[in-house]
């Protein structure tokens, strides 16, 4: 886990509040400063960090969302410049045209080096955003590839398949997952399909969810770093606010085989998928 | 669960031994009667239930084929013809142009319902098998809509979705899991993907996985039946030689939604995933 090429991932489950942009705010910058000084290089933070998530209705949702260029991207590209991190975090954001977004960036010292929108809605999301139509970024950092999406978007499959056979080696992945019932003894079951998703890629997954009750909706806090066989690294931080560390040896995202015969990527065979994935689709 | 329209499931993990045809064929009759006796409608048994799977090379595993009218499969239809079931099992396959097959059949008692031929060859049975090229069957049982696939087919999120947006109710997996390292406190990585392809597509999977040591390869014995939330019902298996039973409601299965605005099917967007999904693939 640790080898010569071992980076240092971080990712701040922040106690996050609904309207409360200064305190979102320097939450989230103590946090990722934290990370920093304990030597994470990469450092996720969650969905929706600058605003809340439980918008009472679209037009509370556009009075929190700001431009990329607003004051918390802004603040984050110097965040990053000044500690020499990569980070990745989830706004609300005001596009060009005027749309709000459930969005997320990727920063470093060179500034915003990807802007990526939502494509699948979770819930009354519906009723605020609109969704993305690009494909999650997958692009190259001081550190490795890694690739951003946010939440209900780990659910779909196709979709982080997708920076997966485009070379990511780390998927970041900035979350607020709502606390649903589960048996006695299992771990929230998006920890489990995020898992399913990092195995059968053989890449790395960051998750960097909430915590704090929010106008009635109770968040799980179920941040977690995934190694490439899909196992949880650097602890679960189920509830709590704190920050999960782990040293990943990005290069291992970069080998698919599994055995002697087997490659978790050379073996799909795209063209029997091929019929449900139509451009028109079937469902 | 147990509505009027369920139906008493049962996946058997039963003891299978290399080249004994004999022994393995009364260890999987002595299954599946007494899982009838205990009310199973559908029954699940093992993949390559009347082979084994440790093979030393191709021309054992091709002295041990059989065509689909050969005796297993025969004897199965009488089984189920006789215990009023419909029984899913794997069977080491002779095809009509002479290729050996990683084979799977539904039987009920209007005989041999569906022939699936495995997709994805895992480890050394690339040595010995041809692989399947056609989709994993979905049809109409006196119970429901079932699709069957075989063991390492699960782990191809691609290959689940298809009988799904099929409508199928259960997709019955017979497998042969070896046992991998896992951390302290952590099920099987198999059972995870089929969890979460069982969820992300509300639909029950039954798997039923086989116990023995054989050659050297230990056998996890995960066999496990899934709801369309992802959780096991019934129990887990874990390494010893039972049936597991669980009354489902396959209706259930029916209904994509999770909650007033999201449906796991139609929530998807075929015409983002495209790109990927072109006949020619990418990978």
């Amino acid at each position: 886990m640790t080898g010569v090429t071992a980076v240092r991932v971080a990712c701040c489950q922040v106690r996050i509040a609904i309207g409360d942009v200064n305190g979102n705010a320097d939450r989230v910058w103590r946090a990722v400063e934290a990370a920093a000084s304990a030597g994470a290089r990469i450092v996720v933070v969650p969905e929706l960090a600058n605003s809340g998530y439980v918008f009472t209705d679209a037009a509370e949702a556009r009075s929190l969302a700001e431009p990329v260029d607003g004051p918390t991207v802004t603040g984050w590209v110097d965040l990053a410049r000044r500690l020499d991190v990569v980070l990745v975090g989830g706004f609300c954001e005001l596009d060009p045209d005027g749309q709000v977004r459930n969005s997320a960036v990727v920063v470093d010292a060179g500034g915003v080096r990807a802007l990526y929108r939502k494509a699948h809605l979770w819930d009354r999301e519906k009723l605020v955003f609109t969704p993305g139509d690009a494909p999650p970024p997958v692009l190259d950092t001081a550190y490795g590839r890694i690739a951003v999406m946010i939440c209900y978007d780990l659910e779909f499959a196709e979709w982080t398949r997708l920076p997966a056979v485009r070379g990511a080696q780390l998927l970041c992945a900035p979350v607020n997952w709502p606390s649903l019932p589960r048996p006695d003894g299992e771990r929230p079951s998006e920890i489990i399909r995020a898992q399913a998703a990092a195995a059968t890629n053989r890449m790395y997954i960051a998750v960097a969810d909430r915590v704090g009750d929010e106008r009635r909706v109770e968040w799980v806090g179920g941040t977690v770093i995934l190694d490439p066989d899909g196992w949880p690294v650097g602890g679960l931080a189920l509830g709590r606010e704190m920050t999960v560390l782990a040293d990943l040896d990005l290069d291992a995202a970069l080998d698919k085989r599994i055995n002697e015969h087997n490659d978790v990527h050379a073996d799909r065979r795209p063209e029997l998928y091929a019929p449900i994935y139509r451009p028109q689709g079937i469902s």
